[in-house]
């Protein structure tokens, strides 16, 4: 299936194990102990589902064609064997964020945040795709939903990422933040 | 109800008399005699519709915070009794635009094809409300629907914006455009 669309099902079943699930900020999810990703918004097999949480991949909103080109150039491909831990981090930014204008959003997320110069120092270790939430439609919980996969060894190094990313001016704009640490059977 | 999302239906009831339909680029839609604007995406009302076009209004993607200013000065509101002409403009973009970097489409944009500069020029006679219906989920058939609402006196001046607008380079990456052009009843 071709599609944009991809959703996200907690419950107790799924691809996914949950080994962890964090309230970084706003009103925590349910608890789930597994997590399934499926790409289209038909969900058929997900038993007892705590939530689901959808987005869509879209546009590049901020990045400048220099940044496009290092980005595609280090990225590394989702569905790499050793990349068996992987984050699931959805957050909403306030309104007073979305109504600043273009400059001002670009601003705070490179040339104050360093949001794109951070990503790349963690290539090509860590492989991430982004959904948008917040034009679905109506009453979505999230803007961004954010995957990202990696190998059991560079568990300590994401975690420098997102600290990074959390210490910054944009995350001034997050009000709701939770991180999900899953793993592969096994893993 | 407080809700982005609206719901433009064609068919033959609807507050708008459709006075002209006219495709610009691309696939044709259905005839339709009649236009209702509903805010929300429950549509209760509508009998034997043509079609029905999706869009939530959303953060601004290339206004800086000089032109967002400049806007917000000189825009008049949606709703002026005297407004009694309408346009709904629905288009799509080809995925070359898309793909383009940020900084890439805001050069196109504005300081190629000067749209914000365009549109400025028309104001306050024309209101207008931008409507994204690309990132609403799965196999939408146009990225942007855009209302506007302006007096009679004033539809030949609405003629310029839209042909100075369709001369631009941005408009090289326009593969699908309806001109549809309503009125009140007795207007």
């Amino acid at each position: 299936m071709d599609t944009r669309l991809f959703t996200f099902v907690g419950g107790e079943t799924g691809s996914w194990r949950i080994a962890s699930m964090r309230t970084i900020m706003g009103e925590p999810l349910a608890h789930a102990a597994r997590l399934e990703v499926v790409n289209g918004s038909f969900v058929p097999e997900i038993k007892s589902a705590s939530w689901l949480l959808r987005g869509v991949t879209s546009n590049e909103r901020y990045v400048t064609h220099e940044e496009q080109q290092l980005l595609m150039a280090k990225q590394p491909r989702l569905g790499r064997p050793e990349a068996t831990c992987a984050a699931l981090i959805p957050i909403r930014k306030t309104a007073s964020w979305w109504s600043l204008a273009q400059d001002e959003r670009r601003r705070i997320f490179e040339e104050s945040s360093s949001h794109v110069t951070t990503g790349i120092k963690y290539l090509p270790a860590v492989a991430r795709r982004l959904h948008h939430c917040r034009d679905l439609g109506e009453n979505e919980p999230f803007d961004f939903l954010t995957w990202f996969e990696y190998a059991p060894a560079d568990s300590s190094a994401f975690d420098e990422l997102v600290a990074e990313l959390r210490a910054s001016e944009e995350w001034k704009y997050v009000d709701r933040e939770i991180d999900i640490r899953v793993a592969r059977d096994g893993a």
